[in-house]
């Protein structure tokens, strides 16, 4: 008689780099053991046909996070967690998020309160800086990310919350000097405005437009230009929610020459096309994203990113707007394109897309390695990104956070199904092969027979302290090396 | 007996292609014949042994021109077409500088009135747009360009004029739809303010350091987004003054896309490199421009991307700012180099030094093609460019705008030699072989026997409406084809 | 009264950078001027409404030559040289082609006296080498390129005259130390040779399929291995009718690393697709060339590299092989494609082609500068790279070949009208606008009134000792620096 | 008590992704379990402070080989498997070589004879083809490759052996067809050849010479050029040994498309360049390999292109030549570079330089995750691109092949510590830190106590029936499409 508390038996269990059949024995909240014929545990759980994988991490979601111009989206901690972890997932990072104006060390106290209050699943915060002060820089993040917040998020375009160029150096600096990761929402400001009113003079206000109003140029523009900051400095970024095949291969180019710039995608770039938004009334604005989701050609081409590891990681991006007056009809019933919130709710659905897709159906750049890459783009990847020990992969001394799926299981997405707050999904009338029927956190049954049983608050905030994703490369380029320099020091 | 007004007899003649002993006849003003054995002109001058070729054009020069913190450049369009004159030169391109608040009908009608007193050789202006507020963008250049002025010129950085992104579409459709060539100053002006912050907050305020607060990246950064910008439009550009292996491999990367880029460089960027910075006290200022003269890596990579074809032109970016405090000392004694203004003289050395480079000395890149490169780079291709008909080639019919060279005369460049008013050289001391000893305008002797004959005011303004390299290619970006876009037609 | 023998009077002129109103004077077979209202010449041709181009030059044409396997193709000089004329030709390349076995200098004699007694314009040979033995490398091939031949040309495929990759540098270093050029078919022969086999094989032997038995990559495969080779051996290279995009693609990556590499195409690149060898029977064989016709897309791609310069010029392959027992269908009516001779005429058609394209359509690539354009690609690049002074434009001191051309004149190719003795033209139908109505060589009218006047023996060999575009460039490979490979010198 | 055969407790087991404390427990030969705190095992091993790691695949060595001009090299299986184990080995993966007119069934036969008798470690072959008739392509490779030999080897360099581009192809196509992945010996024959003779023919002859004699841009070409035939098949390739910046390049290029290109780098090309061949008299020779070693810039880019993915394995190459009459001096004492046997030893040093470079020094490219690294290079991957399931992880189920490193001791490499029969090695005088100290292979010691207890003949072959790494993209070029050639189906 062992003293695990638990052994999951029979089961499959994927890793990043390989599939076995193992039982997976649970101490502690803790994996103790996996291997093969492991003694009986307090509890037993039958995997028999299963598969046993970590938890998935999801390290891109709004949640309970006002919008510069004031609306509130519509999940707080409970409802996005509950969803997360309904869609197989045990850590979450959301955002602290600074407006202009606002005192950094305020926001994230009040988003830590909030996550403490609501969150059922493991958590942290990337910190939004939109307020670029010398406070904010100098004092307060420093001392956030030595308490534990790693990374930071800019925006390089939307009016409010924009960081130019010069600011944005600042930020890679302080970064780099407090070993913080620095995550980009890239896309050139000026070509979407720009774009975005002359559509709107024209009289082309349908939400379609929206894909248009933002120029695929605008992104690998953005990129680079980002890339170029960051050279400079020798700083690691990650650009998120890459949409097009050039902005991937800006990035891939970037890697070739020694740079740490990791970067994800969305499920909404690698599943949908702006035809999507081609919806009559104000139906599209459920499909409205930034970016703008592109064509069938920028799909093909993300996945190959992803294969080649020139993409870590598919994040939900998960912006819960309703089609309603709180949220995408703020602005009355027949909005322009321009007054309409962006965004879509995706934490639920970005595993069971990505596992009918990679481990279903097998997408061929995967090689027949789709169960391991999904593993690798959900959880273990994430986990090494962002630096949080003990997630990502179930391995001993781990914690067990686990989500056991069922490969046979078909389901088609609906509104109905989902535990969120935003009223719909745009995956709505999807069929998936593959669910995960129960998950674990830190040991603990939160999901299963349909049901949610973790309490709010029961999510634990994860402080990472910098990390290897963030470690500069020490490589300078000749503009900051002192000895071509003649001699300035300014790093 | 011929009636021809003169005949320069036995000289070697040089066009793009070829050169060849040949009799150049002139008549009103005009070539009127090339040929073996003309028979006599009224006049003739013996060019046995020296080389007839067009007289050079350089389109880019800052002339009479306050810049936008009230500096008064040192030259008068008087003294700065002599000193063109004694160049070599027989067009000139200067601007006519907006400065923010100013209404640019007004600015081009004084800068017109400023030529039409001074200038001893012919001129045009670009347009130098800094308020491109509706009326400049939808009124004044419309009209202007229709008028013949089928060049603006953009400035990417500099804090009292630079351009955003946004309203640099603006001016790349008002371009597009009136025919105008669109040229730019491309650097990345976060990095430049930010670089030069901390350098001088760090104290290395020395002029050297000029050159370090121009990251070498933020050349190619900037011209990448401006080609973005541009291809998204389908609108000929020109990148003024190169200064890096990476800019010039921007440029020639579009190129090979088809897109209508055209790019210039300068003899500092081709002569000299960051290191020419370097003297004691504030001697170094002599030396600053924008961009900053970089390294000897990029002086190969600048000649290679001329022989190729990528650059297509040299200029001087001629910017008279005297040693006193008039010009770069005009905020004292000691200032840091954020202080003092940027540019150089050049419009007398532009020729010598390519004269001596190119065909004296014959740069390897140029196989032995030397003279046939040196008209191309200095007079075809920019009489080509920016639409000068009658311009930069000795063909029948043309101007008769001609520059007699001696091959074998050795000088050695100083200040006192110069004719413009800015009081030095950076080039002094340079010795070059093979000099402009007649400048012919329009058939007229305006130099001669090392004496300027030329009365100011007698240089013509010269029209340009529109022309090729101005055509867009009709090919657009998918973001801007209907078809593509649901029926939005953007153009 | 002039002396001049000739005046072609009121044409416009066309250079290769510029076109305008002009005379023409011819004294002693030679330009004697070009100007306005030049003086009475002994005889005068109005060329009102007219173009006064150089004559051109086709640097490819296989002519009086028997085939690896003893076919002789249907052209001698005098009927090749007729039907260039009438196309608008001045000067010609043929081969003096060496088989295995066959001493090159006795080759070499016996092309030099089919010359002789049949060309009617100037031309001149390349020598194929295909014995690449000691004596041809070391004693020839020396001695030829000293008594002007100072080309080689060189196969990579074709089963009895192809050079594999060790004689290959062979001929390379002859060329170097000798200073000639290396012409190149480059097409990897293992994978022609595999593909026709299995097609063969599998009872896919119809015309058609020749263009599927040369993989598009085999070229841009060949052409990169060629180009290791040469730039080992720093020698200039001349890449022989490249097809596709990506041959063109490795071209301008050569030549961007400074590279001496040159290439051309030819009409059936720029006109046909592999579509055109569809036809019932055996009648494809007419369209059968190698490399063969490719898509549309490798269309506009070679158009690009022509406007850009990384091709620079177009010329015939002009191969006569008549669609019967004495040429494609030697081996039978119903021949295999690997049993039917490669190659089309095309002496006649090059230049009315392109002139249609450029001038008349005005192909948006050239920029409205196709008559330009034109002339560069079919006259003064083609001298310039294969040096033949005196040719290929318009100057004083020049030979005076000229082409008049009715810019309006529109005819519709047929097999009637050409004048070789191929029997057909795989052009016909094809309707064109803009037609040599006059030719001169060396001053003298050659071609006028739908007649040819000169006779047979007329066209002089012309000698070439070596130029620019053979001159290496001085920089040596690692490999080959004596400083970096332990003192070995291989040069 | 548990029914485990033996747990090796405390130390830390590495994984491709991570490395954590647990222990290990081993039953019937296989991995029972990793965990924390497992019941004791029937015997026990300490692993406090060190790290236990899955024992090494070495895919790449030459064993009991005769060379094509009937070299017999140094080891059998015996002596090279012994020397293996003690380089922290448990798979290898030798060759069945065949030679001009060799039948390659009875070559296979006479090695898996060679295997059986001697090898004391688990092994398979790839299958060397050098004689590519029809029988060997059509009818030995297909069994061949269905009984488990799921590789082929191909050199296209070497005058015995080479495979010249057609029959690569048939290669190619039959691997395509039977499931196999194709190796590749990547260089240019010709320039080798010819940079060869030139070198010796002027007296060059010494050892370092054979540098020289491999021109770098032999290595890109040929990997090109593989690419294009295996790109033209879809078919999946690994290249071997690479040595230069500018081969990798290739690589990655190629992946960047899309296709299936793997590929290795030596220790030799890590941690070597050409300057160790420059020694005294023939000395040089134990430096000799091919491709020969390069430069530091090329071990920095070999590096960079392992971290990135673009090689995924770093193998020996082991090819035990002895320093004396019977192996690289088999020409007499003093052989020109030519008649040297290239090869050097490397089976029991890979691993140990690999561990000090990646584990202890901490290569910077691989951003504090080494030991990760080092699991994924050394064995994880060998095994999941040569498809040996159960090998190359520690991971339930997986065979017990373990090697128990210890992280601290300090060996300075020596030919007297190594347990090959060639003599030398030409790491001697390197120290490493990191050293193997036991092995186990299923479960059973066969290292320990710096003693071998393996019996030979007791390494089992490992049949490999297709997988992964050897599935053909599907997506065919369009030579080969049907659709797009006329019908013609040609795989």
């Amino acid at each position: 008689m062992s003293d695990y508390d638990l052994v999951i038996r029979g089961g499959t269990v994927g890793t990043a780099t390989a599939s076995f059949p193992a039982d997976v024995a649970v101490k502690d909240g803790r994996i103790a053991a996996v291997g093969l014929g492991l003694p009986a545990g307090a509890r037993e759980i039958d995997a028999t046909g299963k598969f046993v994988l970590p938890g998935g991490i999801d390290t891109h979601a709004h949640v309970e996070q006002v919008s510069a111009n004031g609306l509130m989206n519509a999940d707080t901690f409970e409802s996005a967690t509950t969803s997360a972890a309904f869609g197989g997932n045990t850590t979450l990072i959301a955002f602290a998020a600074q407006h202009r104006g606002l005192d950094l060390r305020k926001v994230v106290d009040d988003y830590a309160a909030l996550g403490r209050r609501g969150a059922l699943i493991d958590y942290a915060f990337h910190l939004i800086v939109a307020n670029p002060d010398r406070k904010t820089i100098e004092t307060d993040l420093p001392a956030l990310i030595r308490e534990g917040h790693a990374s930071i998020k800019v925006f390089m375009t939307y009016d409010l919350i924009k960081v130019d160029d010069e600011p944005l150096l600042d930020l890679l600096l302080t970064a780099r000097q407090n070993r913080a990761l620095v995550c980009v929402h890239a896309e050139n400001h000026g070509m979407i405005a720009w774009m975005g009113k002359r559509l709107v003079e024209k009289g082309y206000s349908a939400p379609k437009y929206h894909a248009i109003s933002h120029p695929r140029g605008s992104e690998a523009e953005a990129i680079n230009r980002l890339i170029t900051a960051a050279e400079l400095l020798d700083q690691p970024i990650m650009v998120f929610h890459v949409s097009t095949a050039e902005g991937a291969a800006v990035i891939r180019q970037a890697r070739g020459r020694g740079l740490k710039v990791f970067a994800e995608t969305c499920p909404q770039y690698l599943f949908m096309t702006k035809d999507d938004l081609d919806r009559p009334g104000v139906e599209g604005a459920k499909w409205m994203c930034s970016p703008p989701t592109r064509e069938v050609a920028d799909q093909t081409a993300l996945w190959q990113a992803l294969a080649l590891g020139d993409l870590q990681t598919v994040t939900s991006d998960h912006a819960p707007y309703r089609l309603d007056e709180t949220g995408k009809l703020a602005a009355g019933p027949n909005p322009t394109f321009k007054q309409i919130a962006n965004g879509m709710p995706g934490l639920e659905t970005r595993l069971p897309l990505l596992f009918d897709a990679l481990v279903s159906r097998g997408r061929p750049e995967f090689e027949g390695r789709g169960l391991e890459s999904f593993v690798r783009l959900t959880a273990t990847a994430p986990a090494a990104i962002y630096n949080l020990p003990g997630k990502g992969a179930l391995l001993p001394g781990y914690d067990a956070d686990i989500a056991i799926w069922d490969p046979e299981r078909t389901v088609t997405i609906s509104d109905d199904l989902m535990h969120d707050r935003t009223g719909f999904t745009p995956f709505a009338g999807t069929v998936v092969r593959g669910w995960p029927e129960r998950v674990l956190r830190r040991g603990e049954e939160i999901i299963a027979d349909g049901a949610c049983k973790a309490i709010p608050g029961s999510g634990r905030w994860l402080g990472r302290q910098g990390g290897w994703a963030a470690e500069p490369t020490g490589r300078l380029v000749a503009d900051m090396d002192p000895r071509r320099n003649f001699g300035a020091e300014l790093l």
